[in-house]
C-alpha cells in the first residue's frame, strides 16, 4: 500500500485541477459564452462539482487522513499544514449528507433565479417563499456542521469562508466601528461640504482609452499579461487560476473612474493569486488563506494605495494623457478629491470606504439573526430599513434598493458578508506595517515603482498561502492581532486630516 | 439495483459533460489563454481526460453492458443504437491496458513537441527518433485493438475515427481516384491556362470588414450567434459544444478569400453540431456519426455550395460592398474563377478540391505501410517525395514542405487521413441527392435562402446523430452506397464543364 500522505496529495491535486477547470468555465460563462450555451454549461459545471465532491468524500479519505495524522512527525511544517487543511476541507464536506448537499444546491438555484426577477420588480414578496425554503436548508446545514465542528451554527457557516473566523471576535470590533462611524461620517460630510465642490471630468471616455490606461496601470502595479487577461463582464470579478488570472470589469463611457478603480481592486486580488507559493500549486496549503485575506489584498491596492495622494500624483498625468484631459477638473488635487468622496449611499457595491462597514454590519446582524431564528425572512424588509435608518440615516425607497440588492443570501452565501470589513481592517493594518517596515513604499508609489510594496506583501502574505492561520498571518506580518485601530486611524487621516493626507 | 440501461445512460451523460468541458478548455487554450497558462491548462486537461477514461473503463461497465444487451428487446431503436455505441466506445477504450494508454500519451506529447521544432528547422532527422518510438507505441496499440476487434491493425485505428471504415472499402475507391485525377488535373490546368488570367482583388482587407462579411454570410447560411461565436486562432477549427459552437479563423489582410472560405467550411461543421438530435444530448447516439461525415458537412458547405457560381452570384455584391471593391477583379465572373483555381501545390491544407485527394491518397498509403511494418520512418522522406512526384508531379524542396507538414502522425492520429477524402465524396453524393430531392436548392442559394438545403441536411444527416452507420446514413440519404461517382462528376462539371458550370 502506498503511504497515506502522498496519496492524499495526489487526490487533492486532482480535485484542484477539476476546481481550476470549473474556474475557467465560470470565467468563460461570464465573459465569452453566448446565451444559448447556458444550459449545457450548467450541466458541465454540475458534473465537475459532483466529481470533485465525490473525490473529497470518498470512503477511503477519513482512513487516509487518520493514518497520515498518526505519522505526521515525518512531515515538514508545510506538509503538516497541508494535512490540517485537508482535514478541514473534508470535515466541512463530510458534515453534510449527500441528500442535504443536493437539497441545498436546488434551493439555492431556485431562489437565485427568482431573486433576479424579484430584484428587477422590486418585489420582495415574490422571492419570500423560496428564501424561506433556502434559509431552512441553510439552517439545517449549519446545524449539521455545528455538531461536527463544535461551533455555533453561524460560526460553522462563517468558518467555511473565513477559517477560524468567529462571531465572538467580530462582535466587539464591529461594535467599535458602529460606535465610531456614524459620528465620523457626519464630520466627514460636514468637512466635505465646507470645501469647494469636486469637479467630475467630462466624458465621453472611449472604452479603448479606458482599457489602455487600465492595462498600463495594471502592468505598473505588477500584473503580468503573460499570465492573465483583462476582459469585460456584467459583474466584475477576478477568476481563472494562479498562472492565468482573469480580471473583468464593466466600462462606463460617462465615468472612467469607476471601472478604473474596479480594475485596480481586482488587480489586488490577482497579485495575491499570482504570488501564492508555486511549489504548492494544487495543494490546499497553497490556496489563498481566506476570503477576508483575499479582500485585504484587493482593498489594500484599491483603497489604501490607489486612492492615496501619492498614487494619484503618479496616475494623474497618465489620466490626462489617455483622455486628453485639461482644465480644473483634471488638476491633480481635484482628481485626489474625486477618489475620496464620501456619501450616504443605499448600495453597498457603490459605497466608499467610510460607509462600507456600516452596510456590512447591517447585513452581518441580520443574517446572524436569521440563522439563529431570531428574525423571520418575512420581517427582513422592515428590519433592513430600520437598520439603514439607524446606521446610515437613510431609508431605501424600495426593496430593490434595500434588502434585495445583494445576491449573497439568495444564492446561499450566508456568513460571507463580514469578510469584507475584516478584509478592510486587515488592509489598513497591513499597509501601515508595510510602510513602517519599508519607508520607501510611499515614495515608490508616487514614482510608479511598486516593487517595495509588492516585495513586502509577497513575502508576508502571498507566498504564505495557507501555511498559517489568518490570525497568525496578520500578527506575524504586523506585530499584533487584527483590530480596528489602523483602519480608523487611516480614515481619520485621510478624511479629517490636514490638507496633506499623504501616506508619509 | 437500478436497471442497467438507465445506469449506463447516466454514466455516459457524465462522461459527455467532462468531454464538453474539455472542449471549452481547448477552445480557450487556442483562442484566449495567455502563454503562461499552458502548464496549468495541460494539467487540468490531463486530469479531466483521466477521469473520463476511468469512468469508461470502470470495472462495472462490462457487466452493465452485458445485462443491458441481454434485455435490449425492451429498448427503442434509438436506445438500442445508443447501447451499441456504448459497447463500441468501451471496446476501444478497454482494448488498451492502462500502461499502454499512458505510454502512448507520453510518446505523442514528446513527438509533437519535437515535431514543431523539426518542422521549423525543416530537419526530419530531429524528430525521427521520437517518431520511431511513437510509431512503435501506435503499432502496439493497433495490435492490441486488432485482437479485440477482430480487425487488421490499420482498420482498428481507422475504426476509431470512422466507425465501420475499412481499408478494403477505401482501396478500390482511392484506386479509382488515383487513376482519374492526375490526367484530369492536366486537363484542368491546360484549360485554365487557355482562359484569361484570374485577377486577385487588391487589399488590404481590414480584419473588421472581413469579420463583418464572414458573420453576415455565416448568419445567412444558418449559424446562430445566440449559440456560438467566431474568433481568431492560429489553426482554424470548430470547437465548443452543440449548443455553443465556437468557430475560429485566421485573417490575412492581403487576402480575404482564404479566411472567408475557411469560416464557411467551419460553418458547415457547426451546422452539423447544432443540428444533432437535441433529445439525445450527452448520449453516444446523439454524437456526430464519424469524422468523414463531419468533413462531408463542412465540404458540402464550402466546396459544393460556397464555391459554386450560385453562391458567388449571391455573395459577390456583399464582397464588393464590404470591401468597397470595384473594377475587373471584383466582377462576379472573376470572383467565381478565383474560388475554383486549381494548382499543383505542395501543401495539403492549402490544396484545392481537385488535388486534395492526391495529398490524402499519398498519406493513406504511407501510414498504412508504416503501421503494417512495410515502411520504416527513416525511409519516409524518400517515399514521400517519390509519391508526390508520381501523384502530383512535384517534389518538395525540403521536408517542411513534405513529410513534416502535417501534425497528424507526430501527434498520434494514425488512420485519420482517409476521412478527408471519404468526406469529400460524401459531400458530392449528398449534395447531388439534395438537389434531386429539392430542385429549389440552387435557386435558394443564389437568393441567399439556405432553408431548403438546411432542411434536407437537417433531416437526412444532422438529426440522425449516430443512430445508423455511416454507410446506411449515406445510402438512406442518397439511394446508393458511397462511391466516387458524384465526386468525379462534380469535378468534371465544375472544372471541365462548359462556360456554365452552375448547379442546375
Amino acid at each position: 500500500m502506498s503511504s497515506p500522505y502522498p496519496t492524499l496529495e495526489e487526490r487533492f491535486h486532482r480535485m484542484a485541477q477539476i476546481r481550476d477547470a470549473e474556474g475557467v468555465l465560470h470565467w468563460d460563462m461570464a465573459v465569452m459564452m453566448p446565451a444559448g450555451g447556458a444550459t449545457a454549461r450548467a450541466e458541465q459545471l454540475a458534473v465537475l462539482k459532483g466529481l470533485r465532491h465525490g473525490l473529497l468524500t470518498a470512503p477511503e479519505i477519513p482512513g487516509l487522513l487518520d493514518q497520515a495524522e498518526a505519522s505526521s512527525e515525518s512531515l515538514d511544517p508545510w506538509q503538516r499544514a497541508n494535512l490540517a487543511e485537508m482535514r478541514r476541507l473534508w470535515t466541512h464536506a463530510a458534515a453534510l449528507a449527500g441528500g442535504q448537499v443536493e437539497a441545498l444546491s436546488k434551493a439555492q438555484s431556485k431562489c437565485e433565479t427568482i431573486w433576479r426577477e424579484a430584484r428587477k420588480e422590486a418585489d420582495f414578496g415574490l422571492v419570500l417563499p423560496s428564501l424561506e425554503t433556502l434559509l431552512e436548508r441553510v439552517r439545517e446545514a449549519a446545524n449539521a456542521k455545528a455538531g461536527t465542528l463544535g461551533l455555533s451554527p453561524y460560526d460553522s457557516l462563517l468558518d467555511e469562508y473565513e477559517p477560524g473566523g468567529r462571531a465572538a471576535h467580530i462582535d466587539p470590533v464591529f461594535a467599535e466601528l458602529e460606535a465610531f462611524l456614524p459620528g465620523f461620517l457626519n464630520s466627514v460630510l460636514e468637512r466635505q461640504a465646507s470645501h469647494p465642490p469636486v469637479l467630475a471630468p467630462e466624458g465621453p471616455f472611449p472604452v479603448r482609452d479606458q482599457r489602455n490606461l487600465a492595462r498600463h496601470l495594471m502592468e505598473t502595479i505588477g500584473f503580468d499579461f503573460g499570465h492573465g487577461r483583462l476582459d469585460v463582464s456584467h459583474h466584475p470579478f477576478c477568476g481563472g487560476v494562479p498562472d492565468d488570472v482573469r480580471i473583468t470589469t464593466r466600462f462606463d463611457e460617462a465615468d472612467f473612474s469607476s471601472a478604473l478603480m474596479g480594475v485596480l481592486h481586482e488587480t489586488g486580488h490577482a497579485l495575491y493569486d499570482r504570488g501564492l507559493p508555486k511549489d504548492r500549486r494544487g495543494q490546499p496549503v497553497g490556496e489563498p488563506r481566506s476570503m477576508a485575506v483575499h479582500e485585504s489584498q484587493s482593498l489594500l491596492i484599491e483603497m489604501q494605495v490607489c486612492r492615496s495622494p501619492e498614487f494619484i500624483v503618479f496616475a494623474a498625468p497618465l489620466m490626462r494623457e489617455h483622455f486628453s484631459g485639461s482644465g480644473p477638473a483634471w488638476k491633480t488635487d481635484n482628481l485626489i478629491a474625486l477618489q475620496t468622496r464620501v456619501e450616504r449611499g443605499l448600495i453597498r457595491v457603490d459605497a466608499d470606504e467610510v460607509t462600507y462597514p456600516l452596510h456590512v454590519i447591517l447585513r452581518y446582524r441580520l443574517e446572524r439573526a436569521m440563522i439563529e431564528g431570531d428574525l423571520a425572512p418575512r420581517d427582513l424588509p422592515a428590519a433592513w430599513n430600520e437598520g439603514m435608518e439607524k446606521l446610515l440615516g437613510r431609508v431605501p425607497g424600495n426593496d430593490a434598493l434595500g434588502c434585495l440588492q445583494d445576491i449573497h443570501w439568495f444564492d446561499g452565501a450566508w456568513g460571507y458578508f463580514p469578510t469584507y470589513t475584516i478584509g478592510a481592517m486587515m488592509a489598513a493594518q497591513l499597509f501601515e506595517a508595510a510602510i513602517k517596515a519599508d519607508p520607501a513604499i510611499p515614495g515608490g508609489i508616487e514614482a510608479g515603482d511598486f516593487t517595495p510594496l509588492l516585495s513586502w506583501l509577497g513575502e508576508k502574505i502571498h507566498a504564505k498561502g495557507s501555511v498559517t492561520s489568518s490570525n497568525d498571518l496578520i500578527s506575524e506580518a504586523t506585530g499584533r492581532a487584527l483590530d480596528a485601530q489602523s483602519f480608523t486611524d487611516h480614515l481619520k487621516r485621510r478624511y479629517l486630516g490636514q490638507t496633506n493626507n499623504s501616506l508619509r
